[in-house]
């Protein structure tokens, strides 16, 4: 893409309120815009880093079984009443529907799938089933400063996993375990697993945290036996495993799965006919993750004084091509080697914008953070090469074309 | 994929409150799940027609300059009162936020893009932008009875222009008319340019109307001049532009296209420095598909009596192999022409269910309609070779393997 056609531009400086380092960076650098607190539009750049963290989720959530579907964010009060989560979900939002009906706005999607899978699962031979989306969330959060780490409204990847038993349910829980493993990887994240409540899913759940100093939970990491616990579950400074005294560190969690056993199949009265005789309850398991919390998760990890280092399998681009050509034959041979990368099958950011400083054109790159920077100049021209440069990296290679 | 582990079964009724022909071909297939009026989930073999549905818009729109973003459902109030329509759009979703903040569900994103894009264009040579989001829109109908046709939650490609004067916008309202007609040819309809009113976004518009008995929309159709009118425009039967008797004809919506000029411009002061001197206002343009309702308008006039005839460009998949082998040497075959034609890179929904006799395949692949239905069996194997027949042919061909 050509530089000179982005409609966005790099900013100087952040709007006041937003206190987020994430956020900060990810709007100086183009990549989101506030609109109001917890709620951000995804600009050309940014969203091209959203859509490959949610294919990175998609393909190893397919590659478990998941069917991907897409359900909608009104869903009806009913269904909410029978879960007790109309009164029970502080963050729910509600709204008012045509005559006396009244709507939520999906911030978890039990109340939805499970009536949904119930209606197609009726015998033993219809389970397992996994069924997820990748969708937006509203959550009427009370503070939403941590930018895209807590939105109001967010994107959100909810994989619902059903069973004949809980044996099934907890082997597939271990399956879909290690596939967020692999996700967060894939991420350039290093997520730790770590034992944490279940909120109003279930009683315990495992989360997925990354430790960065403005996380907003509190990890209990124990460096003998390796168990981490969050927080909220925590009763003594010692590790209830190996008993050594425990470190207390910051993360920013980016992942978590549930154990629902029948916490919402029986409410919904969601039985099976079972291979042996009579009706069995159904096992679920939940399993969630929120692209745009990844995206600022790597942010908060991945940047320095200069703005955002991009892991490449996330970046919005491979190489930033900036061209310094000045006279004309410059520019054409610049565009030529633009032409030839896009057709190598290279992603490439292209700034050929005129009246740029070589100096801002840098700080520019330096704070998008695309991996590889490639500048072509008349001095490189005539050398018949370009400067290649690592973002993480000090050393400059001059490359041949 | 394999039915055989598909979630979702074809149903044999549909639900009793669904009027709509679309909803109801399209929930007896599998392809949706009402939750409520207006408000369906896309169930796998649905998700997979609305994304090839998105993807021809996006490659389109791509190549008339649209840049991608992704703006959020919540917007604050204050932005609906600058232009008015907090007050003035009835089909406007609101709700309570934090503490006394209120907002609306986007029904439209003219109050989130135009001061997005403000923010951005301060000159005549950032000029024009052509901006653009697949998402959904909330728009709380009084009526929603239509199916996928008219839904209070349903899927919206929307594009907005800005440009530096009238002409401008007016021709690249063309080259978006163009667009469009490519779009709705490539997904298999027959769609015509109608003139109309422009609601409360503009004075008039030109929509995209497909004919078909069950459309909402009546449209004035010329048969001498070839001009079109929607009846809330119309004033006499006779053709304003060459004055012979005009027919009626019922008609579905599934794009329209506005010149807003300065209308949301005005009210957010969006104004830019011109190249002579002083200051100008921004001209807008707005441009609206709903892919889902697309997905709809097809299936209106794609069915016959057994269910639906996908258009090969949107089809959930080109395929559909269908196994009657019982025995294993035979089952073992059928497999083996499922991986062929994967690997080949064909998408093929193989039907491998056992239990399930002929008769209930071929009505469940003559409903769900996919293009191609290929069949093997004992007997074909033995002749090393498959059964081929379209979904609209009545003949089938013996072809080898």
């Amino acid at each position: 893409m050509r530089q000179s056609q982005l409609f966005t531009k790099t900013l100087r400086e952040a709007p006041k309120d937003e206190v987020s380092l994430n956020a900060q960076l990810l709007i100086r650098a183009g990549f989101v815009d506030k609109l109001m607190a917890g709620v951000y539009t995804y600009l050309p750049l940014g969203l091209r880093v959203l859509k490959k963290i949610q294919n990175i989720i998609r393909e190893e959530i397919d590659a478990v079984g998941g069917q991907e579907v897409l359900m909608p964010a009104l869903s009806p009060k009913e269904n909410w009443e029978i879960t007790g989560r109309w009164d029970g979900l502080d963050v729910l939002f509600k709204l008012a529907g045509t005559g006396d009906k009244e709507y939520a706005l999906g911030a978890s999607h039990e109340e939805v799938v499970t009536p949904l899978v119930q209606r197609f699962v009726k015998s033993y031979k219809d389970l397992p089933v996994a069924v997820y989306q990748i969708q937006n969330k509203f959550r009427n959060e009370p503070r939403a400063k941590s930018g895209l780490l807590r939105g109001r409204e967010f994107n959100m990847k909810d994989l619902y996993s059903f069973h004949r038993d809980e044996a099934d349910m907890d082997a597939y829980y271990e399956t879909v375990s290690a596939a967020y493993s692999k996700i967060f990887q894939r991420c350039g994240l290093d997520a730790k697993i770590v034992e944490a409540t279940g909120g109003t899913f279930s009683k315990f759940s495992h989360e997925f945290q990354v430790f960065t100093e403005h996380g907003e939970d509190d990890v209990y990491v124990c460096n003998k036996c390796g168990k981490n616990q969050n927080k909220e579950l925590v009763t003594d400074l010692k590790c209830p495993y190996c008993g050594v005294e425990r470190e207390i560190k910051k993360a920013i969690e980016v992942g978590n799965i549930f154990k629902l056993k029948t916490k919402y199949s029986a409410p919904f009265g969601f039985k099976y006919s079972a291979e042996d005789s009579g009706e069995k309850d159904v096992f679920m398991g939940c399993y969630g993750i929120g692209p745009s919390r990844v995206m600022g998760a790597i942010v908060e990890v991945g940047h320095d004084s200069g703005g955002i280092i991009w892991p490449e399998s996330v970046a919005p681009f491979e190489i930033h091509l900036i061209s310094l050509a000045k006279d004309e034959a410059d520019i054409k041979l610049a565009d030529e080697i633009y032409g030839k990368l896009i057709k190598s099958g290279k992603e490439v950011l292209y700034d050929d914008r005129a009246g740029v400083s070589a100096g801002a054109k840098f700080a520019d790159s330096d704070l998008i953070g695309i991996p590889y920077r490639y500048v072509v100049s008349h001095k490189t021209l005539e050398q018949n090469s370009v400067e290649v440069k690592k973002r993480r990296a000090e050393e400059i290679d001059l490359v041949k074309i």
